[in-house]
């Protein structure tokens, strides 16, 4: 576990790199990423390097005891790309050029654009590829951020079409799969199939998907470019990326697989403030220290991308500039998160950025330091942390008992045909995601494409709307307590009802039938009960099934329709369920799966690493934290304050009974 | 009265079509509609037919005692006619061209789609224009549907001009018509006439009214090449077009004189959950029943298009997928909006459709049948109407003694010139019809050609923007009592305040002066009191009146501005009233006109056909009908139940007092 | 003090020119503006002049007795421009042209508009300049209206490129006083670059700063150009621009300096409907007779703008036909609104319209009569205004002894950077304007740029983001309490963070530290204490202060940041006030100004003009002016009804104690 930072020598005067340097180590950081934007620095013409900045950048870090994490810089393209290849820029769905004069504005599949690119991670990696203090490579940076993943080029379209030339063989079996019988979408040539955008209604949606798919593997495609040159002139170096948090519009598992570690950047507050699943009233409530779970999310998230090696890159130490609303942390904040995704397993936590920029269009963007080169809160708490770290090694995390499944093409598919205006996958993964921390529960998550489940006791699938045969085998073999969300298994993966309807290959788990559906306004909420009782509400969403064989059914909605049914191992939920409904149904998931529940105060959640059970409070009151009698706190105490981390050693008492 | 439903052989098995055709005929459907979408299969390549299919699947249909609607399939252009004439695509306001890939891409103005439109028309009707089982043509699809009367192409400014040349003669003509004087706006050529589109502000509303006029004509243009070559190749059959509800983009009264029958396309639940005309609350309360005058409306509508011929082409039989919320009817909608269609004078119902299909876009559109080929609800439904209308023919439904003035170029005005954000033609004209309705009244909604009024007992005209001296004499003529609602009057045709000020022509029946007019934001009341006494209040809308002659007024705002004025048999509600001004107002003009009222509970419509009484109940609870003693019921009970229907015959009591 | 109207012969047939002039003079009314878009009558086809009907209407407007003021018609360029010039049109920011069909569809950098322009101007200035009833000409017409002072055509970019070489020399010094190191958007020729919209993600700010200062400055000179023209050849009339309210995208201060008189546009129901920044309460509840503060900010303002001499060229005069929603004054208003006018200092005002237009764009705005030449209400009040005038003429305003600075740079670095989405400069000033303004006070609003603040007892300074040492020097010369808002000084003139932080240059009179901020959402309220007592809130905004030097806190947020700091006579706000603190804090800072407060009620507001103190009544209740016992009142008495205006003889009770 290591404190590193995000450092700009380029942005500021040389005189200063030294102290800079010196600061760092001192303050307990022992990792710096650098260069990640600084192609105009580093070839100010075609071809033309100009390596002697960084090169005494370099000496200067490495010269005070820091490792080195480089940065391609290919998310910021120069200007004079721009002049020779005006063709690179991405376009909106109306053809409409995204300009120069922020970064990312490349298309990802213009091919002169990933032949500089090629150039410029070649010439950078032959320089310091082998340079001792170098430990890693971060590729570009945050791929997808403002929604560039999507282009429209002629180039986009292009590969577009021989992509799927290449997947369908033939444009009569394309016209067959898509079901382009359908008002006469019907193609005699790949060369006549267009990006799905600017129709006068919907496109088919399976149109719409192999597009997303499409550009997923274009954002691949490029990585895997940089990622093959970086290994080939720099062996033995970590090659990275730093994905960002919500951004889900390519397969970061598939991306994952030419990457050693997945990094991502974690800004609490923006993403409380952003995210559009976050309900109103909790962006309010947490907008100082961030909903409890939208960090814990991302860190269970891509400690699966990469065979469980992941940074943070990028930690949020002050305010951010990006968010609609911007407040200031409280205080402890940065420790606390700091420590939160240590206690996910993190192996480095690297904060975003040493100091505060006072020009261009992150000056509004805090530091570790005010742009005057005073330390800031967020100085100050890294440098705790740092302390703390000293004495702090719990060792790797393990699996835990409790996996949920999340899926980049689920997500995709509910945007492409949502069926109702509210209906989100973010939304429903989020609250099922929620209700398991709530329950004190350790998660991780994992993709569909998991090869082996074993060792879980309970695997939650919510809203997975394609679900293959494999899958279902390695769920079943599994032996876990299995429970699935409505929606599961809703879609094959072309994009159509399956044979004999949902929930298609789940069938042979949960004998049942999907026969409709429906989407509900927000303010509908449909009562849950069982033996006359009240459980909960549904709303949103709600699958009408008809059990089949042997599959009961647990609880109805007030009109009668099965809304939970089970067989076997296996639960579904044929509905939204709101929060408190749940929370007590996932947590008979968990108790009858032999997972120890802890429910926990609404700001408080548990994470074991170890031989340490950490608890973090996200406030903004103190909380008694569920410690056994007589346990050995490394960090903090019972009683914990708003906005702070405990620890405590595991004793017997913390396994499941 | 008989079922039809619509069936899309080209999307199924050739094995399927047999039983399909075998279990419409057991359910009680004896008319199917077939072909509207299926150009790519009728012409694969440039002008080679492949008849075959198609001739197989009417010989099935007709083998199995079905009568055949045959669409005409220009509403899917195929994907080859693009590549001939790349200019056959609307243009959106700035230019970009609406893309392949879903439907209606095309632009009305494009002489290169009308030729094609032609051939294939024409290759059709020659093949099965005389065959025995063909009984109707359904041109095209729902025009206007996704927003695609209005089309900005070069064709479509070029017809503008010429439009504009027949209509005005000279530029300086159109110059005087248009008062372009005002802002320098003088043309001195037709050529430098432009679409009314991305100017800097508010282009001159005539310009406006004016390019929706030439595109209305474009759209009536286009249908009736259409309706010429039916007719010519096969004579004695009927030419209809489905219209849907609430589309209102182009004359329908216009265009009705083209076809021997109006049929519409009729979904309660979508239309509740999308007209912007509908209160948020009514949404919710009525979103499984659909608003109870959302349908009727319509149907009082469509009845008036042809003389009286209409039918429900495309009946709701489940969810459907292109609202921002479906939720699934309740049991038994779909037999009531059936015998609710019937009430109001359909010939044919025909449900929307056989079975879901699963796959490309209308995938989760439900059918009276699942994917899996089971029986659903709608079918099941769809059955028991098929049984009860053996037994139940009650005659044609005759003339109401209500009518309501329903006008496409007031709505077009309304649209161009707001003058208030909310302030909207069709919630002034529904929410007229509502009350109509919750009076138990049955009603005919006529356009303000409408050559003879005579048979009426009461004539409301909500929010006629222009009224011309002709119609004054007709309703004059019709001695009926006549009730003109706020902004009646207000322009000419040519866009402008009317000499004299508003209301026009319609001085001569109330002599009065609409000094000025104003808009109001929600939220704001204004009461309205005769004799001291609070009557109710309005809202949005208000005109300042100054009476004159012998013109009476009868209730006053609060501010002492005259809000309803009477002069003989003729009132003028000068504001847009809340609802229950509105009923009880309107109520006193229907006693004062002799009609018998019926003030029926919220969800509760009534509803004569020949010699029976209908009552409709929207639910969600059940309700006492209005019978009067002894009455005998053919179709339920007094008591109605949520979702259902009743009919008793009519005695002496069900006439006006 | 006169009274003008707005008049256009051109638009009426000549029959009815002499009347009208009659009735003019009649009335009282003086003065009439007339020809500001009638290029199309002037010059109907290019060159071609067509004088006689404009000579006649001068001769019969200037026979009746009135006075002329002539506007130059480029507002409206005809459509043979167009054809002359089809890149004459302004672009948006996605290259589609703004269409010719309403008016102010030029580029202001075309320099073929340019040319036409000038020739129109000198031809009508040789012809007419030196009549003798012309007395003054407008310039254009409400430049910026309809969002046209930013184009993105080619003329504008390269007009753009042409500023930045003068303004910076060299590439690399514009690299490096923009930052462009920053994310490698370094240039190496002006010619690279572009316009700041359309990226990817946010320009930088510098770069959009300047694309409005050139923006700006491409205004002016247009106005410039005009300005020389007319002053060569109609020596000795005033030079006027009529503004607009709230249009703040040029620099108005520095146009004024090519003007003789400001002149503006007062809307008081539009700007209440409209402007963004009033509460939406605010909106329902002064719908009839406009936010009290609403036209008096603008009067305040222009007063400024040109030494002190301003009119209103147009003064609603009942409804208007372009906000949300638009209702009708209250009675009275008209009057009261003309009367707060000449209150504030103006030396006309000018009624829109003569009369009520029946057809085009503004078919629906009201006049003093309504279009069947009939006078209305706002012909009535205008008429009393020009009987009390002609026994009321109170001599010039003198100079306040408060001022608040407002800044347009300072509100385009707020919307360039806003940092919150709600954040917004103009809702802060406009809440310290109010607050100013309920304690009675009289207010002078200046630049940023005045060269002498003596006689000043109070200046507040809300949110000026940037503070030169000039500016900090002439404060401190001035002697006066200053109180400065959150956000002052915030950003150099280059857009980026002072060096040593903010308030940069303020810090030599208020020495202390802004060490970070935070926007806040709407609904987040922080109290704000001293010596343990909450004063009030804040909200949306909140700067941390870090206090220097002999800096006193003297009030705390309930975190326990500053948030009230003073040293020596200047005070510092560090967050966005709710509005009851504000008027507390403020109140504090003028009482211990020395200046007279007098806290009036919610609709009432105070304002000197010579020896006459008036008092505007905003109803819609009666109110009690704060006369002293046995003021002489020329107009109203001590108890005001709603909508009305008293003025009273200023004795020494009416000075400050």
């Amino acid at each position: 576990m290591q404190l590193g930072v995000c450092y700009y020598p380029e942005q500021w005067p040389q005189a200063m790199w030294a102290d800079d340097a010196r600061r760092m180590h001192a303050m307990g950081i022992r990792i710096v990423r650098i260069a990640e934007f600084a192609w105009s620095k580093l070839e100010p013409k075609p071809g033309q390097y100009d390596w002697a900045w960084l090169d005494e950048a370099i000496e200067t870090l490495a010269g005070a005891g820091l490792q080195i994490v480089l940065g391609t810089p290919t998310a910021a393209p120069p200007r004079w790309l721009l002049d020779q290849h005006p063709d690179m820029l991405a376009l909106d769905a109306h053809g409409h050029p995204k300009g120069f004069g922020s970064r990312r504005h490349y298309c990802f599949s213009n091919e002169a654009f990933h032949a500089a690119s090629r150039s410029i991670v070649e010439a950078m990696a032959r320089r310091y590829g082998q340079h001792p203090a170098v430990i890693a490579w971060q590729t570009d940076n945050e791929y997808g951020c403002h929604d560039t993943v999507l282009s429209y080029s002629a180039a986009a379209v292009q590969g577009f079409r021989r992509w799927l030339a290449e997947r369908y063989g033939t444009i009569a079996a394309l016209n067959e799969a898509w079901g382009n019988v359908f008002w006469s979408m019907e193609y005699s040539s790949f060369e006549q199939i267009g990006a799905p955008v600017a129709l006068p209604t919907f496109a088919n949606p399976i149109h719409s998907l192999d597009y997303r798919r499409f550009a997923s593997d274009e954002v691949i495609r490029f990585n895997r470019m940089q990622a093959e040159i970086l290994r080939v002139h720099s062996p033995g170096r970590d090659v990275l990326h730093n994905f960002m948090g919500f951004f889900a519009e390519f397969e970061h598992h598939e991306m994952g697989r030419d990457l050693d570690v997945a990094s991502w950047d974690n800004y609490p507050l923006g993403f409380t403030d952003m995210a559009h699943f976050i309900p109103d009233e909790d962006r309010l409530r947490w907008m100082r220290t961030g909903h409890p779970d939208v960090s814990a999310f991302n860190h269970d998230l891509y400690r699966g991308v990469c065979k469980g090696r992941w940074w943070v890159m990028e930690q949020q130490a002050g305010p951010v500039n990006w968010a609609n609303a911007n407040p200031a942390p409280l205080p402890g904040m940065v420790r606390t998160w700091t420590w939160e995704a240590f206690a996910h397993g993190a192996e480095v936590v690297s904060y975003f950025r040493w100091r505060q920029v006072p020009y261009a269009q992150e000056q509004m963007h805090s530091g570790l330091h005010t742009p005057d080169n005073q330390i800031d809160i967020g100085g100050t708490e890294a440098t705790q942390v740092a302390r703390e770290l000293a004495r702090l090694q719990p060792g790797p995390a393990g699996r835990a008992r409790v996996a949920l499944v999340f899926d980049y093409s689920a997500k995709w598919m509910h945007e492409i045909q949502p069926h109702g205006a509210t209906i989100d996958y973010y939304s429903e993964v989020f609250s099922w995601y929620s209700a398991l921390r709530r329950l004190g529960l350790d998660i991780d998550i994992l993709p569909a494409s998991t090869t082996s489940f074993a060792g879980y006791a309970l695997i939650a699938v919510p809203a997975l709307s394609t679900i293959s045969e494999t899958l279902v085998e390695r769920l079943r073999a599994s032996g876990a307590q299995l429970v699935f969300g409505p929606r599961s298994g809703a879609k094959t993966a072309r994009f159509s009802v399956p044979e004999g309807l949902p929930p298609g290959a789940l069938k042979t788990l949960l004998p049942m039938r999907v026969t409709r559906v429906e989407s509900l306004r927000p303010g509908i909420s449909i009562p849950v009960l069982a033996a006359g009782r009240e459980l909960g509400s549904a709303g949103t969403w709600r699958d009408f099934v008809e059990p089949l064989g042997a599959t009961e059914v647990l609880a109805r909605f007030g009109d009668g329709h099965p809304a939970i049914l089970r067989h076997g191992n296996a639960r579904y939920f044929a509905g939204s369920f709101a929060a408190a409904l749940l929370l007590d149904q996932l947590e008979g998931c968990a108790r009858e799966a032999g997972v120890m529940v802890r429910r926990v105060d609404d700001g408080l959640r548990l994470r074991r690493r170890g031989k340490l059970q950490f608890a973090i409070n996200h406030g903004p009151h103190s909380a008694r934290v569920p410690a056994p009698a007589g346990a050995r706190f490394v960090l903090g105490s019972e009683v914990l304050p708003a906005a702070s981390v405990a620890a405590w050693e595991v004793g017997p008492q913390d396994e499941p009974a």
